[in-house]
């Protein structure tokens, strides 16, 4: 290393090397962010992010709750507050449990964090040692993947079928060593967009129950259910053993990083530590501007527009892709969310098709990152939310010509 | 484990023991925390906490910048944004310690953090592995010690002196054996009020140059300088092994959390990984709002005000520490920030002064937390921004009648 004093200010000589902590070298660069810059100049048709349709965002209400906020109890707001979260937005989601899903989970039990994304990352410090065995589907969530990488576990793959994860393959793993955490998206999966049956939910639990694996729900995209319609959560059946999370991102705003997690008072009291070491609190502004928001308008019918439009984007692209694509391209038929999953004709690959897709103008997200173990090099995710169907019809047009050109 | 489905959902049993990753036990559980929860009723003088005067908040200024951003591009601010931050607060940023402290760090070498905080955490991740030798001033910040504390390392303490650390100690520690990361807050240091004298800050930067030691450099109140004047960050001497860091908690608003992180691009791309793993982006709405501010209003105006007002209410609790407290209590004269630093008279304990100025309602912080190596029995932490000069004084003089009681 070299130890001269740096003659101009800020810029680091590239001869120099650091030395970083091992657990970087397991986290994956993110192959998502690195397409998303090549894809977000405007005249390319999107299928590779996630993004929720700006359009159904309620700018308007929100900036009618920012002004109630901070015209009327603006300092408080704007001034440190507890780990925990606002009061009043615990209990708004406390409440919403009750209502929607008959569960009874109580605010003290749940904390406000920033987006779901930041409890995959309390969840990791709390309970991931190096080398521990964690069960993810597979294909899994990226940003699940990555959280976790940087506490170095073993990753369990539990391959998803259409019904929701294989049991027999988990009942299998685990009778074959103990599997501490399993992490899984029961509603409208990202990326495959397949949600669990209802018995495989019951069941899994009993199989969470009997090996003493504790199962991260993560719940992002339990409201955008197409029918309206709510199977019950895995934790009904197993809530000592059940992390449950949930988020504001496809409900209200991605942009002010609101998500939660609701736990055991035992694990929420090192949900709390941990918390408080990674950033004191998340940011108080949002959660009372998100709470006053709550509190003035009919959320209920803001999401039933919301899962109107997605059903609407999700069958207009499911058609197109019907219509567009070889008779032989595979893809999931999604009951929500905003993905869909597709399977490549044979030997066809996608690296191939995203990036003959791209010369295009279409961008798609080769399904190969959501994989621990390697393989799915014939997958795609397809997002459905952020694009007008004028452009979804466009967009699985031309991708047809391109896969077909590459059969 | 006991594994039956659990009949009250959301009740975990009591008897239900969890397994937790290693790295908890090593946090310690925030002991300003627990303090916290018993002094923030109103009756009570609190000198224990570490936040802001809220009547220097400006919450109508804030509320204008919401509004504008709001009404005029609501969508974008409540919708994804990228991992690194706005680009104009990061310009802001930028340009400030330009014009401020005449260092030029480019915008592509800031990352925006949920306050500063969350830059630890991250630097943690980033660099610390478990038992890597991590040098912290002896006093230390609790914040940095409950961060890095997730990563396991040796702490190496180091003492402070009048000057800054003890450069001899910090010399001899790092020819015993490698330390790979050192953490410090040159101005104003939290606990102790302490500021590094100019020549401490160039002869610790040949010590890191020589050693190969990374300096986190926690500059959260630099700006809150009484004189207005700057000393050279160490940044400025070793640009390239300086991870600095600020937050716009001490001179916008704390709720907001915003914070930053700035550091070489070798390093900075390691950053970005982390903070995608761990939230994806900090809060975007609060990050535009900042932007629009700090573009409409005066901010050095604003911080002037602080200062002001900061410079006042120290030496208002300074005055009254000498009249008041027993003339062999030792006290630092801090230059800015929030914090003056008391070391008890012989014989007298720390925590009992806790107990007994609480049973006046005045409220106090023992410094033991502060130590990673134990002792610190006879220290106090008294902040000076939350209180009114009146209740400074009345507070004060409580606490000498206190402390008299016991010697």
């Amino acid at each position: 290393m070299a130890h001269q004093l740096a003659g101009r200010a800020g810029r680091p000589s590239q001869e120099k090397k650091y030395r970083f902590a091992g657990r970087m070298e397991r986290t994956p660069r993110s192959f998502i962010r690195e397409i998303l810059k090549v894809t977000e100049k405007p005249d390319i048709i999107s299928f590779a992010g996630g993004l929720p349709n700006p359009d159904l965002i309620d700018a308007g209400g929100i900036a009618a709750a920012a002004e109630n906020v901070l015209r009327s109890d603006g300092r408080r707001a704007l001034q440190y507050a507890t780990t925990e979260g606002a009061p009043a937005l615990r209990e708004f989601i406390a409440d919403r449990y009750r209502k929607r899903l008959g569960i009874f989970i109580s605010p003290d039990n749940i904390l406000i964090t920033n987006g779901s994304q930041q409890c995959l990352d309390l969840i990791g410090k709390v309970f991931i040692n190096p080398g521990d065995r964690v069960a993810i589907e597979r294909p899994g969530y990226l940003g699940a993947i990555q959280a976790f990488s940087l506490y170095e576990p073993d990753f369990v793959s539990i391959p998803l079928k259409e019904s929701g994860p294989d049991l027999e393959d988990l009942r299998r793993k685990s009778d074959a060593g103990h599997i501490p955490l399993m992490y899984g998206i029961p509603n409208s999966q990202n990326p495959s967009g397949i949600s669990y049956d209802g018995n495989v939910r019951s069941e899994l639990a009993d199989i969470l129950l009997e090996h003493g694996t504790i199962f991260v729900e993560d719940d992002a995209y339990g409201e955008l259910t197409f029918s309206g319609k709510a199977l019950p959560p895995v934790y009904r059946y197993a809530p000592d053993q059940t992390v449950l999370t949930g988020s504001f991102s496809k409900i209200l705003s991605p942009g002010m990083r609101l998500g939660w997690i609701c736990a055991a008072s035992e694990i929420m009291e090192k949900i709390v530590t941990a918390k408080q070491a990674s950033d004191l609190h998340s940011n108080f502004l949002s959660q009372q501007i998100a709470a006053r928001y709550l509190m003035d308008n009919p959320i209920d019918d803001h999401i039933r527009k919301i899962r109107k439009a997605y059903a609407g984007q999700c069958s207009c692209m499911l058609e197109a892709i019907r219509r567009e694509l070889p008779r032989d391209t595979g893809f999931t038929r999604p009951e929500g969310g905003m993905f869909t999953w597709v399977t490549l004709p044979e030997n066809i690959s996608s690296m191939e098709v995203f990036d003959a897709a791209l010369k295009e103008n279409v961008a798609v997200l080769p399904g190969i990152p959501f994989y621990v173990d390697g393989g799915g090099m014939d997958t795609l995710r397809l997002n459905f939310s952020n694009a007008s169907e004028e452009r979804i019809r466009t967009g699985i047009s031309r991708l047809g010509k391109v896969i077909r050109s590459l059969g």
